[in-house]
């Protein structure tokens, strides 16, 4: 399923990683994912990558949520790689499973395929794909990034808490939000009823269409 | 086609707008663009991003960056719900147009139809999904979040200054890169060459696998 975008469900796929053998579904079900793909092994954007995801392991798990790289490089490369990425982010551990695709079947069933860049023997590569899986198997957010940009941690956090805030209140966070900050209630969500669900009250600012669709509250 | 993703170009689609009929090559030729679709007006997250876009407007502007909303309102709607935009997010004027696709015609073609939302009548929406197309008029990176997650126009600021400098210099920029901070040399150049491309010289710290490609050096 090539073109495989946000609503779309992981395809169960069988797997190799630094883990082992793993099937998509086992690993993903009963808990958020971060599924993400680098371009390759002993590459530079890479190695910095892969460290700053380690350091902010911890944080993600705390948050109930699983990490899984990907790349089509092989496990014994990974393994020697992970030495040099540990390195490279001191205190930082590569505890999460790293898969290894030599084939390019899982990148092109995953849509993390790098349009401009190819390895060495002129294969393609993966491009720095990331999706957010929800515990449903479903693709609830993507960073479809290319080789040359590094992504930013910070803010796969930030949309992580925000979609978990989602997930269990009928809100969202509007532009630029960080946790801590007010979030909207949803617009399918009426007065009478914003009321009852968010006992803590809300703020509507006046608008010059006289609407009240812009309603602000907080939750956790 | 369906599934649109990085290194795709941009269909040459006809299309309405708050600035009249647009053809898209047109438009998007010969500059970046950063490309956006919201799930409708007068709805809540949509009002802080459309204002957080239009503060941001003269900081793209000044790095050749355009600006294209898209939504499946029609312009009287656009229109009318400027006036809310302005309002909430005092100073920034919608300047840039908004695409009007009523039909739905358009965001499928562009990959950014909403999985989970529908509007009041039961029709698609939109997804917050934003494209950063180059001047060939492919797609460069995309952002495809969910209606519940605003986006950060600060991470979007922070990846058009990375593809920029890559589309200038052999460099790429490493996680959680911002303006400022080192770039890596592409690996793609030898030592050799980064000397002569880079009179500035560049680190290259020492790692376990003896190997140096992780290469730092300063670009603007």
């Amino acid at each position: 399923m090539p073109g495989l975008t946000i609503g779309d469900t992981i395809p169960n796929l069988q797997v190799e990683s630094t883990h082992g053998v793993i099937k998509l579904h086992d690993f993903l079900s009963s808990s958020w994912t971060i599924l993400f793909s680098h371009p390759g092994d002993f590459t530079p954007v890479c190695t910095t990558e892969l460290g700053k995801m380690a350091a902010y392991a911890p944080e993600f798990e705390k948050r109930g949520v699983k990490l899984l790289g990907l790349s089509c490089d092989d496990v014994v490369s990974h393994v020697e790689w992970i030495k040099d990425v540990e390195a490279f982010t001191p205190g930082s551990k590569v505890t999460y499973p790293i898969i290894s695709d030599p084939n390019r079947e899982v990148i092109k069933q995953l849509n993390m395929v790098e349009p401009d860049e190819k390895d060495h023997s002129g294969n393609t590569v993966p491009s720095r794909a990331l999706h957010i899986v929800g515990p449903d198997l479903k693709i609830k957010l993507s960073f479809l990034y290319p080789a040359s940009t590094g992504r930013n941690m910070d803010e796969v956090m930030r949309v992580v808490e925000s979609l978990q805030r989602a997930a269990k209140h009928k809100v969202a966070t509007p532009a630029n939000w960080k946790p801590g900050d007010p979030v909207v209630i949803s617009p399918s969500v009426s007065n009478e009823e914003a009321k009852k669900m968010f006992p803590q009250g809300y703020e509507a600012p006046d608008l010059p269409s006289g609407k009240d669709y812009l309603r602000f509250t907080h939750v956790d």
